[in-house]
């Protein structure tokens, strides 16, 4: 069976993957661009912006494992929009005419609307399901290939504790948030189900991966 | 002027530097001693046992930093007894009759006591001050050598948020505890006023390392 992916969730030291007062002109509240600096850094991000350059250290490795063998991705309604976008009927999420996700995208929420096609592939669907009903719809659009679970932190907790998750790469930036929306909550014990590897980088970052020991 | 340092601080990825559920018989709650095993496999730590063997790569090399320079110690009430030893006049700490501090040490607690000389050069003396009353009587205790600040985590956090902190080394343990007592609550910014390194072993341990930017 294909495997269920997560690539690239930021967190600071005290384990916020998103900052406090999440809003239109500020996608991650208070943390704004901090968790992420290392990832728009990487040759992998810069390529997909038509930008020359950029890092091609270890950061740029894990960054670059984002989309090779990805089907669909899964999202929580708040990596679609900020605060109040399902009473925007003509909202069409944060990502632009072109999405950076080229695949089936199912975004979870609990106010559905008709699915909407976007240049370059993306095609958003709108789920009101559990973790295992989505991700079955998930599968299904992939065809084969891997499904990535996009964060946030409460839908990547939410297929953790469902045990869902069979690889997860998580890159912890090395500042104190103090508030915002915790990963690691209601996680106790993760360590008994995933072998758990750390490396940290030049840049500062520590790399995190946790590999599900029944695979 | 001589430094305030923190070593050794040993916290799980979500943060918890100790356990839920101190007691007479589980020091660091329901952690047991996962938080450690690492300190506890240096060679550092044996030798101090008058063990051989351990091990000999960075995790010793950090642990090694505890002792050389440090005249003398601050630790919280939790660090020398279970909940209730203040009601024990003969309590004389978790750490045997010749403790591994040897040097003056003195607990924070509201309910003090007389100071007790112990085998090996360690005298416990018993404060109700505030961080920065505390700090000047080790200071002068310490007679121009460095100060340690023992731990846990709320006495590092207070002492931390009051600005003392000239170094600080966290041991980052990959396991997720769930529950216990946060190193990382009221920090926000910290990276503000310190430089931060990251650095993984091969035994999963990450050290961070934290110096002031003033000094």
């Amino acid at each position: 069976m294909s495997d269920v992916r997560i690539h690239n969730l930021a967190i600071s030291l005290d384990g916020f993957a998103t900052g406090d007062g999440q809003a239109l002109d500020s996608p991650f509240g208070h943390a704004g661009e901090r968790l992420h600096e290392w990832f728009v850094s990487t040759r992998f991000f810069r390529a997909a912006d038509g930008l020359p350059g950029g890092t091609f250290g270890a950061d740029n490795a894990f960054a670059e494992r984002h989309e090779p063998g990805i089907g669909a991705e899964i999202m929580g309604a708040g990596k679609f929009g900020p605060p109040g976008w399902h009473d925007d009927p003509d909202w069409k999420g944060w990502w632009g005419p072109t999405p950076p996700f080229h695949t089936p995208v199912f975004v979870l929420t609990h106010r559905p609307r008709p699915s909407i096609d976007m240049e370059g592939g993306t095609t958003y669907h709108f789920l009101d399901a559990t973790p295992n009903d989505a991700l079955e719809q998930a599968r299904e659009a992939a065809d084969g290939a891997d499904v990535r679970i996009g964060g946030g932190p409460t839908v990547v907790r939410s297929f953790l504790a469902a045990g869902l998750v069979d690889h997860m790469h998580v890159a912890q930036v090395p500042i104190v948030l103090g508030r915002g929306v915790r990963l690691w909550d209601g996680l106790e014990s993760l360590e008994e189900t995933y072998d758990i590897e750390a490396v940290s980088t030049p840049s500062g970052i520590t790399h995190l991966t946790f590999t599900a020991k029944n695979r």
